[in-house]
């Protein structure tokens, strides 16, 4: 359906739909009847079919930084189909199917058309809990606004998005699987790809193996890394890790020896690349700590919990060690994520076994206890079908 | 001459000369009478003829950390001619014009051959003032051993250096101005190009308008940079900033606002690349302030004399920005530093204004002076002839 057809279709309304909102930092979200405003101009109002959990949900979530962005609705790595499309979208049609963006490309600012940057000026992370757009709310709940999350909101069978904060996906594509390519999988293989570009033959060390290290891993793999060292507390994590390439598994709990020591020696000398994927600051200075001198990179993915600050002593970089990070794994998203989704459909990437958990939308809490009581990878939430 | 005819010379003996000797930690230099041992095999001894004083030849002599490492002799960036080789040595002959390397290049470990890193694994910075090949000290001083500096101890009529950590260059090129191609001309102009890679058009903002600091400034005005923003709070600085291609000059003491604010508005969100040429970590920090998201690189080239921790907020990495660090500007010395003196040569780099002040090597506490109180840039110290 081109764009043309939208002016003899009757306007889209206000929907009336079940989402689960989070009344305040850290209470069990609750299963509410909201309404979704119709799509703004340049925004899709999208039918949430599937969407996971991912950390950063909960870190948000559990934060007390945000106590004012309440009630909100959390969620921001989904798949759905197209609704109905806001004035001037032509990219989008109504049965689109779509992978959300918690990251957007506008194509038109200084670093979308920088080809160095995947970091959207106009349409990049949202923190206020509002649409790039207006500053306002697309959901109403008794009469007051509901606060988006990302400006995705996917705990919700209905949400509005910018158009470039949307994706199209074959329609072929199993939408329950691939909503785990709308944030997790993808970061970790774009950092290995994209932001670190991982060589052949190199070692590299991988902190924290939830779905973004061993996506990671994953991405090192299939680079024909030699040797993918991944770190994890969780003795559980070793088998999966191990399917996706980790060569060698190290929980530090085992050793007496700081864990940068031995890598150093597993290594000799130092991993050429390594990966922070646990959000957590003081760990990133053990991975710039565990590459190599001359050309090691560390890579920081997380968002941190508490202490913000990363901090290294002078002499790594003076001796050649980089530090960057990696957001979205460094895609540009609308123009690079449908590739990935069909690295997917052609067995080319493997994500099915990253989804350990599948619950019905009800059960939506349930995912946040087992992603904090470090039960799962990815726990996909199924919406109800209607 | 080849190694062939060393045969048939008679081997050299200790020669008896003048050296700058530093008896303890901040205390002035005292010319004495010392010996230096012939050179070992792969050493080669020479006769310095001119030697210039770095900002870290200072640093070090007032470091209280090394008190043990005393008597000394320090400089390290220096240019002389070839007295006597040692067994083994054929890459160099009795009257080679030489600049000394106070990191050398061993042509055979992981890093040389790498392709990668400038750091050899061999021949890199000696810390523990001795030779690197026995540890041991080739100066004697009323028969005590006199430590050496980075393996290099220019401040001295004769000095004994690795095979691999002196370069043979053209013998037509003044060696009272290349001299300051051995450490910082050469280190500024590395980090701009080498490490950086400064493309036509950038922005780029530089801390510290040193010796260092100016020639990144001439390295991105070679590069075509677009702006290049000068950081120092010596006023003086203004002009010579100018002649090596800044555009703007920046005296943190002139402004209420954080520095890093004024050049973020000056460079609309954020320098290119910015670099730390001071030696002050909280300037690092700065620096990456200072840098655009995306793309930003911060390159620290400086040597801390206190707080040696480098830090910065997760959410600049995060959002795209590097931080790394420049050793002698990425140059693989004994194969790219020729190069450099036949670009001075071809009057292609300019570092004749770098040298400002020259002094006969009895007056060599006057260049340390004249570095303390910022009133030099380069100081060359004139050898004795003999």
């Amino acid at each position: 359906m081109s764009h043309f057809d939208s002016s003899t279709k009757p306007q889209p309304g206000v929907i009336t739909c079940k989402a689960a909102v989070a009344w305040g930092p850290g209470e069990a979200m609750v299963i509410e009847e909201v309404e979704v405003s119709p799509p703004q101009p340049m925004e899709i109002r999208i039918k949430v079919v599937y969407t996971s959990l991912c950390r950063s949900d909960v870190t948000a979530w559990l934060s007390q930084a945000h106590t004012s962005i309440y009630p909100r609705i959390f969620g921001h790595e989904a798949s759905g189909i197209v609704e109905s499309v806001g004035q001037g979208v032509t990219e989008f049609a109504e049965g689109d199917h779509v992978l959300t963006l918690f990251t957007g490309e506008c194509m038109r600012c200084k670093h979308c058309i920088s080809g160095k940057s995947n970091i959207c000026q106009v349409l990049g992370l949202e923190h206020k809990g509002v649409m790039h757009s207006d500053q306002k709310t697309r959901f109403f709940v008794k009469g007051k606004p509901v606060y988006h999350y990302c400006a995705v909101s996917s705990f919700s069978e209905y949400t509005v998005v910018h158009a470039g904060c949307a994706v199209k996906v074959s329609p072929l594509a199993p939408l329950d699987k691939i909503c785990i390519l709308s944030c997790g999988a993808a970061a970790g293989l774009g950092a290995a790809w994209k932001v670190a570009n991982v060589s052949e033959g190199s070692k590299v060390a991988i902190f924290g193996l939830g779905t973004v290290g061993l996506s990671v891993a994953q991405g090192a793999k299939l680079r024909g890394a030699s040797q993918i060292i991944g770190v994890d507390t969780n003795p559980h994590k070793r088998d999966i890790a191990k399917d996706f390439g980790v060569t060698d598994f190290l929980n530090p709990n085992d050793s007496d020896e700081p864990i940068h020591q031995v890598i150093k020696r597993m290594t000799d000398g130092g991993a050429d690349f390594s990966f922070e994927c646990i959000g957590d600051t003081e760990m990133v200075t053990t991975a710039l700590q565990s590459c190599c001198d001359g050309w090691g990179l560390t890579v920081t993915l997380g968002v941190p919990k508490t202490k913000p600050e990363i901090s290294g002593h002078f002499r790594f970089f003076l001796m050649g060690r980089k530090l960057t990070g990696s957001l979205f794994g460094g895609w540009k998203p609308k123009s690079e994520i449908p590739s990935l989704v069909d690295m997917y459909m052609n067995k080319e990437i493997q994500i099915d076994e990253l989804i350990t958990h599948n619950l019905p939308f009800e059960d939506i809490n349930k995912a946040f206890d087992l992603m904090i009581q470090g039960k799962c990878l990815r726990c996909v939430i199924h919406m109800p079908p209607k």
